[in-house]
């Protein structure tokens, strides 16, 4: 299968459940955010991983709906915490209802996610839940860590390395070591597919910060600059940091003490900041070597060759996005 | 082993748990709300029913935590939903910290509360977790029906029985029947010590009603009036809109759709018309009435006479505050 068809067979079962019952100012938003669309990365990841080790996409779409319905619990708790107004361009939960329906609606969907485990026996869902709750709190960790970075002034690069770990690779990982769990693989496979999710989900980010600033603004999906207005410590801010003299730091520094109203200035003098350290080139050396990591376990698992190139296929798509 | 037994292991169980690690400020706001004390009625309900259904009470704590958790869980998100400023005469979490730490932290807890259960066998385990998930969504449900009420004119007894019944009963009722999972009784004991819980829960939030209006003030633990203060459509004025007449009908209509700022007269006309219309005596009817119940499934229980009696006594423990 590609990927193309694991989107489509998860979306058929996205919408065979019926998301909207009693009562319905808690269900709305529900359906609501999830329907919103997106890629769904995440959901992808275990229907592949499963057909990779067992064949059998069908079993895991219930695992794999967990992992979406929670992906879209942290959007909405998310959202409500950065006062985010828009979500794939249409109104956040919290805005199209009110923040109260937000953070109640996201802790149904919490408990939601953990009942799709009910369609496995167990021993399997002892399992999945145990990933999952483990995860979960992982990237709530990564949350809290994301906020407090907001007012530190001393984040270095392993510590903000281990901020996207906690909040977006972990899930990535987890969610193909839940395919491979599904799949009753050996407890190896199931490692070492978490391994390369965890790789190939630093990767992601990474590219995700490099976007933000340098892509395509036809092809990004956000505002390109959003990471510079936002006064976000990203890789390329605080590896500017570390290589820039002097007065490029002070002046850095400066930029990111301010929000303002008019930023094509900033943006501007920042991203020449950054290129005249040759950021770009550095956290693509970055990217590179997640990625690389990420295929280099691939190597180690006991999967047929094209079994392995459908991953590698996976990754390089994921990480194709106008670069 | 009587309830102050119950709870002094439950909480030395509490006390050897290290809430706080990094990020701190995730894990700090738990170890605050766990500590602010309370009854912990729901966990001993659940070592209760692990001892008179094995003799086992050390193995049913870690399923007794993850519903004190939950329930505190619940507290923070509500509080800020009600933006309430104090919970249990201290200052809630969101106050004390704020809004985003009040959502994040309450999120964890959700999630910590299903890790407790990873301490028992799969078969255990999934039971425990299912009945949680089922349980935590009513609670969700209840919570989304109470804030629903608040702008509704004709909600009816058996919608309010229902949202009380979905927002407080059922976590009563679950925490015993996790005692008799956990204890692995006969499937038959574990339904009738949930209903035992069930009809108890509602005679609970029955009489908290009555309380909230005619209990004393010296031991009441809220301050008695506020649910007239803040227009509470409770079982109290329902009943009332049902038998008074049109002129004392219309007066509690205009009270309950203000808000004032000095309510000594509000509360005292509300409480006339109540008293004028027997409402105290036909609520506590109603609480007899589901006592009755709760007491009359012990009768079916397959369990010895004495342990029938230490639920009856702690039904009697629980509904024997100042009436």
């Amino acid at each position: 299968m590609d990927i193309l068809q694991y989107q489509k067979e998860f979306l058929s079962y996205l919408e065979s459940k019926k998301w909207i019952h009693e009562p319905k100012n808690l269900y709305e938003p529900i359906d609501y955010i999830l329907q919103l669309g997106g890629k769904r990365i995440r959901p992808v990841l275990t229907l592949m991983a499963a057909d990779i080790f067992s064949n059998n996409v069908s079993k895991a779409l219930p695992a794999a709906l967990a992992v979406e319905v929670f992906h879209n619990f942290t959007l909405v708790h998310d959202d409500i915490m950065d006062d985010a107004p828009l979500r794939r361009g249409k109104a956040t939960v919290h805005e199209k209802w009110n923040i109260n329906t937000g953070i109640l609606s996201g802790d149904a969907m919490l408990i939601l996610a953990y009942q799709y485990f009910e369609n496995y026996e167990p021993v399997v869902f002892q399992k999945l839940a145990k990933l999952f709750s483990k995860t979960a709190l992982e990237v709530c960790d990564g949350q809290q860590l994301d906020v407090d970075f907001e007012t530190r002034s001393d984040v270095t690069i392993p510590e903000y390395i281990n901020m996207i770990r906690l909040k977006t690779s972990v899930l990535v990982a987890a969610a193909l070591k839940m395919g491979a769990i599904v799949a009753e693989t050996t407890e190896e496979n199931a490692s070492l597919i978490y391994d390369f999710g965890l790789n190939l989900g630093l990767a992601f980010q990474l590219q995700d910060d490099y976007l933000d600033t340098f892509g395509d603004p036809e092809t990004f999906g956000k505002q390109v600059g959003g990471d510079i207005i936002e006064n976000k410590k990203t890789y390329l801010y605080l590896k500017a940091l570390e290589v820039a003299n002097d007065d490029e730091k002070g002046k850095l520094q400066y930029f990111y003490k301010k929000k303002l109203n008019e930023n094509s200035v900033k943006i501007s003098e920042v991203r020449r900041i950054f290129e005249l350290n040759d950021i770009p080139l550095l956290i693509k050396q970055e990217i590179a070597n997640y990625t690389e990591k990420a295929f280099d376990t691939l190597a180690k698992m006991s999967i047929e060759d094209v079994d392995k190139q459908s991953l590698k296929d996976f990754g390089l798509w994921l990480m194709n996005r106008s670069v």
